[in-house]
């Protein structure tokens, strides 16, 4: 089954759902944390099933493969999360990334916010506007620090600044990441890991400048761009930008549920996927 | 004389102008940086009137209001310079930040490049669609530095990242930048800062949150609006978020002409600026 | 007192304020047609008011100002009725076209629909598309019909379609209404009749082609743009095509209500609308 | 050989291809029209390979199928042509529509135009606007008028008033037309031909109301729209309103193309088309 339900209603119907021997793909945030403490803070509420966070398999396919065969319980990413994660957690893998604090800086197009029958997502409110929201407080901040830190263990989380902003485009989130380049590695190392990356993964592009990522290149699409480029001898050397890109609906939700769907059945992975195409190539 | 011309041109007619004893505000980048050998990096040529870059004032009156009732030759600022100067260099000014490096992520209406007949501005290309562009190589990072090392006399200019990015609307920036708080200093001071700004400048607008920020208060006005918050105990404790908007044809462009043209002759700063309204209130 | 209300609303509010003596302009539609027996059909109710119909004066300054001076209530005219009527009114009232039906096909930007919380009404619902609505049953096509047999007193009400369509921009409406050309008129005679009309009323502009109107010039303003063309010897000779733009929101409602204020109270009818500015000029 | 070249470039090349026994579909306008009179009207030039006019089958499938399975030459339809063609041929065949001047008011998306590199067709100069172009002596109104006179054989042409408009979307054109009831025929006949139409024709949908037809239902497909209603006792009894919708992109120009070769080449009509989905549903 797939859950694409508030959270809420994804607490109450999991463990039923669970109980009766059924699978469940959930796209809700319900599960995804480990740390039930983090509920309070970031969905504002008690998480009253905590135990079965150790059982949910976080389902980003690119990092976490492996444990969907068996998975009895998927949760979903988020959009901004599979983005961010995508952009950065290769590159932490490989060790090409200096310690440091992080910088995720992320604007999605208006679906990212599910479909809702108020003012603030009317179209007199929203086109012509750009704007943040919820700064510091976002509920994919910890998720994402989580998927980071999963790639680097042994190590304390690093601190992970996100901040989500509201595009005026029904669909497609783009994410610039900032981090440092650990001494002694270079910026074709970074290229490298990523064409490498893409060359094994199906739904990862590499192109070779964050200018040429963008949200008309992954819309209607199961594909995440990715580009990083570094600071040689500019205003800031040794910065790295990570530019990824997809569609919300799909990599950053419906498509991946679908990918999941597929490890969990032992199908090949971009089955139903493979022949979608970008809307506006 | 209001340049509004190509840099090439500017570098032309400016000299002419001024021996003629004509006053000049040039809305280029010919006359900005300080540094003349930063022109063959950013714009891509050897300065030729280096000897007027010294004589130039830099026409951000909230900075630098002092200079410009005498000066012959205003170099008005660049559009993203504007408002991620503003964002940033008050609170530098007071020592509420952290020394290192600094990160300023922006998005700017189609309008921020000028009016171009190119296939790449054209709305069949740029609607739907969000993408960074001259990553690590725009022009208008070493005029920032520049702005915000000059409230830091005696200390060297700080590392600073700046991206900027290609919005599908007309009108409008929005930067969301990055730093650190300084050991001792609070959310408080920050605020603080930014609120006694906005009760001595005409033009500054201090909100409580970066999530209030938005084009469309400042879209049709000459006004900056600015909100900053730290992050206290959540992902990256001591992290600052300082978020600016401003409409890049006015206060970025064509606004902050004619308050340099009122300072530099004496007149009311806001004359022929005070009634601008919102478009979109 | 100005009533921004649901027809509804004013339907009890207007009798009440009348009886205190105050005049009032009311934004609703609810005392805008004279017969009552069309509330049932296009606004799904039976007039309960009936009796204050012949009494309100519909504001429409640049047809029925003289009435205004002494008018106690003001039904201040629809948005897509202010387009409608001034494309066609002034030529109808010179005798410069046939007899025969008309058709105004019509398109508006969001904000014509007022300000509404629903999923209909949402960005991610509207952007990207286009479409007719209330085709052959929207209410303001009564009210056109009434307006346009007022300047033909003594001759029956002409058939009139009226197909309303939603932009996806949020303001300015442009009207595209097809008439015939009286036999011994001419092309000039028309342009001509637009010229006279623009050069007595403040707030029309004439251009010299309907390919000339459009959204961008109007809105911000309490301006009509107005233009129109005769086929001489193409596919359908004696074809008469007359555009219209507004700003839905000022020449079609709010802006309108100030102008019908100022001529209320003896004042100069521009007071407070002539420096308005368009947005994009 | 697919031609999508500007009509200039049709006219050399198509004559050479044709000698080498190449067959062709042209999606210009270069050998859309009969009447090589008409040219010089309204492409500007006299047509120099008038002979080959009448040669040309006219790729309107759900029209002109027959012809096309020994076509040597196949004039794709223009976009505009296609969709009011498809909204008023398929009533004018039935005997369904009175006599009389017939309205098709359209807008189209900006990719419409082609992909052109000018300032008219800027970002900037586009977003938030609509407005009507060449009203009266756009090129599609004869190749409209010759369709329509095709399924009326042995009657004059109708009358015939085009007018195009510009959207500010990229894809997608909505034509709403109007005509009058025959006299004995009824809205249940209008719509029972279109349903009647729309089960033999793969790529024509028919649904109850001209409120229902939208950009977003088919832009991303080869299907049109269509939709037809009566004002059976309102403003102007016996008028009739048809509504069509489709992709310029793809039934107004490449997919209609790819249909064309499909009959030209006696494969199933709807090969490599019928997998094409809503980009929005």
């Amino acid at each position: 089954v797939f859950l694409a339900t508030p959270a809420e209603t994804s607490l109450e119907r999991v463990p039923q759902l669970l109980a009766q021997g059924t699978r469940v793909i959930d796209l809700s945030g319900a599960f995804r944390l480990k740390d039930a403490g983090l509920y309070a803070r970031y969905y504002g509420w008690e998480h009253r099933r905590a135990g079965l966070l150790g059982q949910a398999v976080y389902g980003l396919p690119e990092l976490f493969r492996r444990g969907m065969e068996n998975a009895q319980l998927v949760a979903n990413p988020g959009c901004y999360a599979t983005a961010v994660a995508l952009a950065l957690a290769p590159l932490l893998a490989q060790g090409l990334l200096d310690e440091g604090a992080l910088v995720a800086d992320a604007a999605s197009g208006v679906t990212g916010a599910g479909r809702k029958a108020t003012e603030e997502y009317s179209f007199a409110e929203l086109a012509d506007d750009f704007r943040a929201y919820r700064t510091l407080r976002h509920q994919h901040t910890p998720e994402i620090q989580q998927t980071l830190a999963a790639v680097e263990p042994g190590k304390p989380a690093r601190p992970l600044t996100f901040t989500p902003h509201l595009l005026p485009v029904r669909r497609g989130i783009l994410a610039t990441c900032y981090a440092r380049l650990r001494r002694g590695a270079s910026a074709a190392d970074l290229t490298g890991a990523l064409d490498v990356l893409a060359r094994s993964e199906p739904f990862i592009q590499a192109v070779p400048s964050p200018d040429q990522v963008s949200l008309r290149a992954v819309v209607g699409t199961n594909r995440v761009q990715l580009a990083a480029a570094v600071d040689e001898t500019g205003s800031d050397p040794g910065r790295v930008v990570i530019v990824a890109a997809l569609d919300n609906l799909l990599k950053g939700a419906a498509g991946q549920a679908v990918q999941n769907l597929n490890l969990m059945l032992g199908l090949p992975e971009t089955l139903g996927l493979e022949h979608l195409q970008p809307f506006a190539p």
